[in-house]
């Protein structure tokens, strides 16, 4: 087992990462404030691990109840969010009662906003089961549940008390699914870490075949990165922006097409060839790199062009992006391969034609 | 206008008191982000105001927008939050727009939760335009929607950066909801200001006929108050409970007649008497001082006796009580006039025994 830790003064949390880490309830007993928990899964997630995690917990003492929610991001809404309410009141839970996200990034998202908003707050733990989840969406606070009008509008910054990663889970991970979360494993070498592109680069093949040792350490290369990140930027006042490299042009396709239709991985990996493209046309990339990111995209089996939606509905969902400042579109671009930047003046003319350019 | 801080840190802000306040755009603009403000109000108070504030605000270059809800308890849910946030996606509200919140208890309460969780976080400002509000919910950053097992079950500690009080709207206030922003007034005194409470027992009757002096006076006393109380225990990790005399009990009554049927003042009015006949039944106050408690709610027009719900129902409905911890409940309760206390022995038979000798 590895161990990093987010630093983020009185609300620094360990990220643990490891095979096996389910099963060992020793590790989450220290971050109860009671020896009590509600454990949020969805059905798909519930059969695999739902047993093992209550049984874990239960022979060291901590009462559990469970809360199991439809999968899926078409599920990232209000009257799912109320269902976790309704079990939490149902069942007593307080609001010392420790909320245990047992999922992908949806119940992570959602179990975060359901513990950042029950009675004012509870403490959580997230105990993320899949790739985009264990790279990504379980470490950093964000928590949020999608409006019709777009993606994770509704939400908090609340930090869990503790990650729990374990590996092992990922071995009954669907194909499509672990393809998804290598879009934000990717985001991490392409936006702070070239050495992590380049292992990328030389590895990618392991991490598709599972291999426990690759997967082990791109969980723990993303994490490192992403907890620098956060720990410089909580709220997301500058730099962290940098992780939504492809996130508002994902955000557009999930939005337009339909929450769950395309995972939310493959669509930043289509946003992030279409921020690529912008960059090439803001003269930052050349033609080279953009063929070098799209090549590692490619081998991983991630959409390389978004879906054919009108340009002006892409620019239009775009509009309505947690990044928009007095009217102005701030996007994350790559100055390089390796260094992404936040630039609020590329023109709705080149932008749409960097779309145009990356559409199916 | 007199000006009271709430020490914060970094999330201090002021609470400006005086009259004709509204019309003074100057005293928000120093707070607003961007010149761009989102105003939540209903179908009472915005016929009253919402065109003065909005005037008042365009006239110093500061773009406006509206969401008008149905006024009343009823309504603190989460399908009429929802319109607010249809309101601020539809009109392209960015995470930088000040919410406005104009209106009562409800309108702040619900209001502050929309803010605190628009794009995970906007500013926001409380206009409280009743005394309930002006006293007590407006400051303090408590912000929540109700659940139908709960009242305030699911919501957010969120400071706003400015509260602006216009006694002048007081004018307009329905006769009984004067009365029941009365009950916050009196708490104030009960649980930790003799001098106040004596202060209220010479002067009840200019606060019923809307002296602006006395309601002035008031305002200010219980803003300080409560001021000094947040500053000192913003997350109610201890002393801010103290705050929710009455609030257990009279959240059961709000929330087993159905939200609306009475309003929240009358309901704490009622719940201040149960705590008051418990105290007594604990020995800490004589039969002289529950009476001297009960002649002043009676003076103030408020209820002294809870609705004849069973008792059954009362204790069950506290048991969802966000102050339960390890299962016991933990009641406000006073050990003098002046003096509140958190107290966890009291035995359900005991407190089944003052809901019953105080219900009607």
């Amino acid at each position: 087992m590895r161990t990093l830790n987010v630093a983020l003064g009185e609300r620094a949390y360990p990220i643990h990462i490891g095979r096996g880490l389910l099963d060992n309830a020793s590790l989450i007993l220290p971050h109860l404030k009671t020896p009590r928990a509600a454990i949020v899964t969805n059905d798909v997630v519930g059969p695999l691990y739902l047993e093992r995690l209550t049984e874990a917990l239960r022979a060291q003492g901590v009462r559990t109840s469970a809360v199991v929610l439809p999968d899926g991001e078409a599920h990232k809404d209000w009257p799912t969010l109320n269902r976790v309410f309704d079990g939490l009141l149902g069942e007593r839970c307080e609001r010392s009662t420790t909320l245990i996200a047992l999922g992908g990034g949806v119940i992570g998202d959602m179990g975060g906003f359901a513990a950042a908003t029950y009675q004012r707050g509870m403490p959580f733990i997230q105990v993320p089961t899949t790739l985009l989840a264990q790279v990504d969406s379980s470490v950093g606070g964000k928590t949020a549940i999608n409006h019709p009008l777009g993606k994770n509008m509704i939400g908090a910054f609340y930090q869990p008390k503790l990650v729990l990663a374990d590996i092992a889970t990922l071995d009954t991970l669907p194909e499509r699914e672990l393809k998804a979360g290598l879009a934000e494993v990717i985001k991490y070498g392409l936006i702070r870490d070239l050495p992590m592109f380049e292992w990328l680069e030389a590895n990618l093949e392991r991490l598709l075949a599972r291999d426990p040792e690759a997967l082990a350490w791109a969980v723990e290369r993303s994490c490192a990165n992403k907890a620098e990140v956060v720990a410089a930027d909580e709220t997301e006042q500058g730099e962290r922006a940098l992780l939504n490299l492809g996130h508002t042009f994902g955000h557009a396709i999930e939005t337009g097409l339909g929450y769950g239709e395309w995972l939310h991985g493959e669509a930043v990996a289509a946003g992030t060839m279409m921020a690529a493209e912008l960059s090439r046309r803001l003269g930052w990339l050349g033609d080279e790199d953009v063929a070098r990111i799209e090549a590692l995209h490619v081998r991983a089996g991630l959409p390389v062009r978004g879906p054919r939606l009108p340009v002006s509905t892409y620019l239009d969902l775009m509009a309505s992006d947690k990044k928009v400042e007095a009217g102005r579109l701030r996007l994350i671009l790559l100055r390089a391969v390796g260094r992404a930047v936040i630039h609020a003046d590329a023109g709705p003319e080149l932008i749409a034609a960097a779309i145009e350019a990356r559409c199916a």
